[in-house]
């Protein structure tokens, strides 16, 4: 595996190898279904980097990489039906395809398949990587019920909102490449900064990824905006409504359910009350300073710089920044 | 632990001694409130009665027994959203008390809980013990989906009927008294033995709830005729069906949802046919002869006699049979 596309591929054979079972055909064919869906396979792609920062042996880490694969879209498949999302990477989701109970069930099958791929890690690691799968499993679990409270609280706080995202996304990122790095043989002292870096590194992609819904990237095929109109509390939600005098914060509060306004208008209305108030450019400097803040726990572990490099590489990528 | 009683208590208390976090709030209340609803423990009971067979530590048993409990309250969680049951063990449902997305959210939070619980025994068990609970859990998964296959299906057979309930019911009851084998250093070969036994001894079980539902018993709270009300496809209906010509055939499909009858003319109707067709003997018959097949296998385990003993009298009891 010499370079990122033959890792992914790699993982991708893993991911399809797997036969399930013809029957019962409504629990197995969503597994599959869901599983195919492509995606940048970005927690595997981390697990085996983080892996290959202390082995040449990568191969080892497939069924743990697949396993924080095959759970990340377990939780994409309950979250679609909690947020009642009826598309998922531009298919039907499955309750939208098969409906509400097959998902919960083929979800809850999934969970139990991550396990099983995770149950194959070697025995002698097996009690500590288990330990760390549970906590993460456990805390992607309190960061999706924080997001849902968020819904119905009229005001959330920056450092709440942090919270969340940590939680939802950072640590499941987190879990992965410390499992990478127990799987590579790494010291506690390594994993413990390995997990700081994938923290770090989970804020700046969620705070990027708000950033882009209202300000836009051509490589996302979505259409600019949708948070607001949904009237999301994102980042820069939170951030805007954190400086705004309280007749601009009214307006915030109501534009994404103005009758009187069209959607282009709303999100006209919105971005420049963020443009007034420096929102995309706080944004920019936080994003900013937790990747960099995560490049430099790179620099901290124990191993020859140029060991880091692929890692580094592969986090410059994701953020579409270049060295 | 001397008897059933203080093995019992020493169960709940391991179950009521898990501090879960205060916050958040609907993620974590849900799984108390489930784990204090009570029932009779049955499935932590046979493991620890089974690890008893094998070693006279069975307090090392705890956490695994806690585990499948806790995974067994997970799937009555999911399942009351699955079947729409607004109660449960005479209390509003999670998903009636609190919505369905935290019935969704905090079932998943309770699988995991489940794992988190099993990661604890010792580290040489942990392979085995892993792979037996996921292989168990996936399966009583494909026991609930065929349950809801059989609500569409027109005509499920006898075989069909047994096989749905073998995993949706005795499955657990297997991994259960496997594991506590494994835990009190059974041979490979006893543990598979101990499996054939909890698989009669479930669907012995369930036969006798199907019986029951039916044809009634004191010590049940709940209503006789539920299932003929509902219009379920139980072992009492299927092996009616199976003997009816084809007019008492219409009439079975048709009697729970005939406008012209009372609830209580219904129930009179159906079971008017049962007993014509000889039902209830048909069921009791098989009920004796998978409960006295497991009892039998009980037999054939390499340990002394006496050793048996107490698993047999908790059989005895959980049928309802006395010695």
């Amino acid at each position: 595996m010499q370079t990122n596309e033959q890792m992914l591929s790699a993982i991708e054979n893993y991911l399809a190898q797997t036969e399930f079972p013809a029957e019962p055909e409504l629990l197995y064919a969503p597994i599959g279904y869901s599983l195919a869906g492509g995606g940048k396979r970005l927690r595997p792609m981390l697990l085996t980097l983080s892996c290959g920062i202390f082995s040449d042996d990568v191969k080892q880490a497939l069924p743990a990489a697949a396993a924080v694969e095959v759970f990340h879209n377990f939780t994409l498949l309950h979250d679609d039906i909690m947020d009642n999302a009826a598309v998922r990477r531009g298919k039907p989701s499955v309750h939208a395809k098969w409906g509400q109970n097959v998902a919960i069930l083929s979800g809850d099958a999934m969970m139990i398949y991550a396990y099983r791929l995770l149950s194959s890690v070697p025995a002698n690691l097996l009690p500590q990587v288990l330990s760390t799968f549970n906590t993460m499993a456990l805390e992607v679990c309190e960061g999706q019920q924080y997001d849902m409270d968020f819904e119905q609280k009229p005001k959330v706080s920056v450092v709440e909102y942090m919270h969340m995202i940590e939680l939802k996304t950072s640590v499941l990122l987190a879990g992965s490449v410390v499992i990478g790095a127990m799987l590579g043989g790494a010291s506690d002292e390594d994993c413990r900064r390995l997990r700081r870096f994938a923290v770090e590194l989970g804020l700046a992609f969620q705070l990027q990824d708000d950033l882009l819904d209202s300000y836009g990237d051509q490589r996302l095929g979505k259409a600019i905006g949708g948070d607001i109109l949904e009237g999301k509390k994102t980042y820069l939600m939170i951030t805007a409504m954190s400086h705004a005098d309280e007749a601009t914060r009214e307006m915030l509060r109501t534009a994404y359910r103005d009758p009187a306004l069209s959607d282009a208008e709303k999100i006209g209305k919105v971005k420049s009350i963020y443009d007034r108030l420096d929102v995309p450019r706080l944004t920019e400097q936080q994003i900013q300073l937790r990747f960099e803040r995560a490049l430099s726990i790179l620099d901290t572990l124990s191993v020859a710089p140029s060991r880091t490099q692929r890692m580094r590489d592969y986090a410059m990528s994701l953020m579409d920044r270049k060295n």
